[in-house]
């Protein structure tokens, strides 16, 4: 085999942004050898699409069943990516996951463990990770040379959005179409790159706003704090409101700071651990020598296509995934934990109680909307 | 009149900074003609480096009966500002008061009712009001042409201090003697400011550290949640043990954004108000035009003179304080809401009760722990 037969399951605005890619030969270990959509319109642009070789179905389940893919990207609504990603790999297919790896830890544990069940290849989309300088930073921060971290800070609210975008399908921004708001739409990147790269929180307060800034159920504004095993403390801030909005992601440790903001991160060195700076110093006032640069980094950031590729060369090669597939389930852990303490009003150890959170969770499904989509399909160039 | 005579009430680290300038000749309309401290090596220093006409005294009441004073500047320990300005304005004298207007805001109110049947001048030593970016930030975001306020970000993290900072006064940093940590030694600066540039929060959730990072019984770092009476929402994060600490103050507005960092003041302005944008525009993922641009302001910044020089002119020619005496109940009202909100472990509603703050103040005062202090007195310089 030196070329994967791979089926998209779901072609809306990520499925058809991956499908133009790889029909463009941005992923030449890559062919489109079948989609499915349960959306008639998008079948029709399919067969207009994709050479006639392509296999075209109207539910994922007869596309994993037909024999003509070595491997399915699912794209689907989040709900339905355990489900599917679990039939997929006990069909004998490697599989690649759109994020967030499900709506709730719970199920998302039980996709963990048919993965782990299975010698196929399980991984996330979490493009993000290609990104040279969340590479850096997570390289710097684990590394250990900057000594633990003391403090994190990320202000993610250029995530902006329009109504018209919640307007645009039924499913999206509800409670039982998609399961949240900013948190399981957009943030799932940055969910999965705060505990790449700072670690897993021990506790977390979050104040969700629902509606706050669009005619949505689900929330569209976001400020949590997060207490780390450490005692390090941090505040995640997001929102798809704000414009034009901020990206910094500033992280203090020991021997300086971290700060990642317009494409550049600035490394703040000290000359000696300020903890140890703090307890000898014979002025008040004194502060450790510091020395400030911009990090250099290999520029290299292939998004999508890098995760498409490291996918086809675990396939074909066994080399490493951009992101394995099992690792999805913490930043959920995050969001779940960020949705239940707004929802309770109070703070939430992690690991959580998940049956709590499915109950929470399917009060709100119950209640939730029902609308409908414009069914526009928005290019999502630049946009994740 | 055309010198105002004045009484510093403590010369401890901030009173000396006070006397070194008056003595140099930076605020002209102002002559020392007394000063008192407690601290017989105070006085010592006193003696030798003011001119042999000022008077010292021990009691700062001493002072005020004594009639060689027109006013006082008060730089004792936080919980006798109030004492202390209100005897001073029933003897007839004007007060200038260091920042915070005391520890409690039910001591403060009684503070305010003494100023208000006073005719006397009273200013609050609120020195970072004269600085150009932050007069132009209250200008901007005060004056309406950006709409209102969606989001306030302040991280205040650049108030380092070392064990031996903490080590110098036997007052500092205890539940007794100063009734608090970096909320009420560093910050009422900037929860002044906070609040005359974005207002009055109407709820605060507070997660504060005691002794964090420091051999002190009181917290050195601290982050607030904050919620303003129109939805707004911010975040306050703020310790004494970051190094390099950050101080980035973001508001977001209707209108766009302005961030203030480096001592450097950025405005976003939009072409249109978002709120309209966002339900009008046909794109999911469009956004609003926006320009970038440097905030020119005018340059100035007195500081402590400013302060000094602008009292000084109120009590000759009627010209306006920087700083109302009577305002600095609010940043206290906001330290007194983070410390109830961390105390109780939950949500603080502004106006909150006082005599619950009290109460939880005083089981804490009662269980502080005694220290000697090492009476070092350190060069503020830069550092306030």
């Amino acid at each position: 085999m030196n070329q994967v037969r791979l089926g998209i399951i779901g072609i809306g605005n990520m499925g058809t942004g991956h499908c133009k890619n790889i029909l463009q030969g941005k992923v030449p270990e890559i062919a489109i050898t079948a989609i499915a959509d349960r959306s008639e319109a998008r079948r029709a642009w399919a067969k207009e699409n994709l050479p006639e070789t392509a296999a075209v179905y109207e539910e994922g389940k007869d596309l994993i069943t037909a024999g003509v893919c070595d491997a399915v990207l699912i794209a689907v609504p989040h709900y339905q990516h355990p489900e599917l990603t679990i039939y997929a790999l006990e069909h004998g297919l490697h599989v690649m996951c759109e994020k967030p790896a499900g709506v709730y830890t719970k199920q998302v544990r039980e996709m963990n463990e048919a993965a782990r069940k299975s010698d196929r290849v399980f991984g996330m989309m979490f493009n993000q990770r290609t990104n040279c300088i969340y590479r850096k930073m997570h390289e710097l921060v684990t590394g250990g040379e900057l000594g633990a971290i003391k403090r994190v800070n990320w202000i993610v609210t250029d995530w902006y959005r329009t109504q018209s975008y919640y307007d645009s399908g039924s499913w999206r921004a509800t409670w039982d179409g998609e399961g949240g708001g900013v948190l399981l739409n957009q943030c799932p990147h940055n969910m999965d790159l705060l505990q790449w790269i700072c670690g897993m929180p021990k506790k977390v307060h979050a104040f969700c706003h629902n509606g706050k800034w669009h005619d949505i159920e689900v929330e569209d504004d976001v400020t949590a704090y997060l207490e780390y095993p450490n005692g390090a403390t941090g505040v995640f801030v997001t929102t798809t409101a704000d414009a034009p909005g901020t990206n910094r992601f500033e992280v203090t440790l020991e021997m300086g700071k971290l700060v990642c903001e317009n494409e550049k991160l600035t490394l703040y060195k000290l000359a000696e651990n300020e903890r140890t700076f703090c307890k000898t110093a014979k002025g008040g006032f004194d502060k450790p020598e510091c020395t400030v640069t911009e990090i250099e980094t290999d520029g290299l950031n292939e998004q999508h296509m890098g995760v498409l590729k490291a996918f086809a060369g675990r396939i074909l090669h066994g080399t490493p995934l951009v992101a394995e597939g099992v690792e999805g389930i913490n930043g959920l852990t995050l969001s779940n934990a960020m949705h239940l303490s707004s929802w309770l009003g109070k703070g939430i150890e992690i690991p959580f109680e998940e049956d709590l959170f499915l109950e929470e969770l399917e009060k709100r499904r119950s209640s939730s909307r029902k609308k409908e989509g414009s069914g526009v399909v928005f290019d999502t160039e630049g946009s994740y």
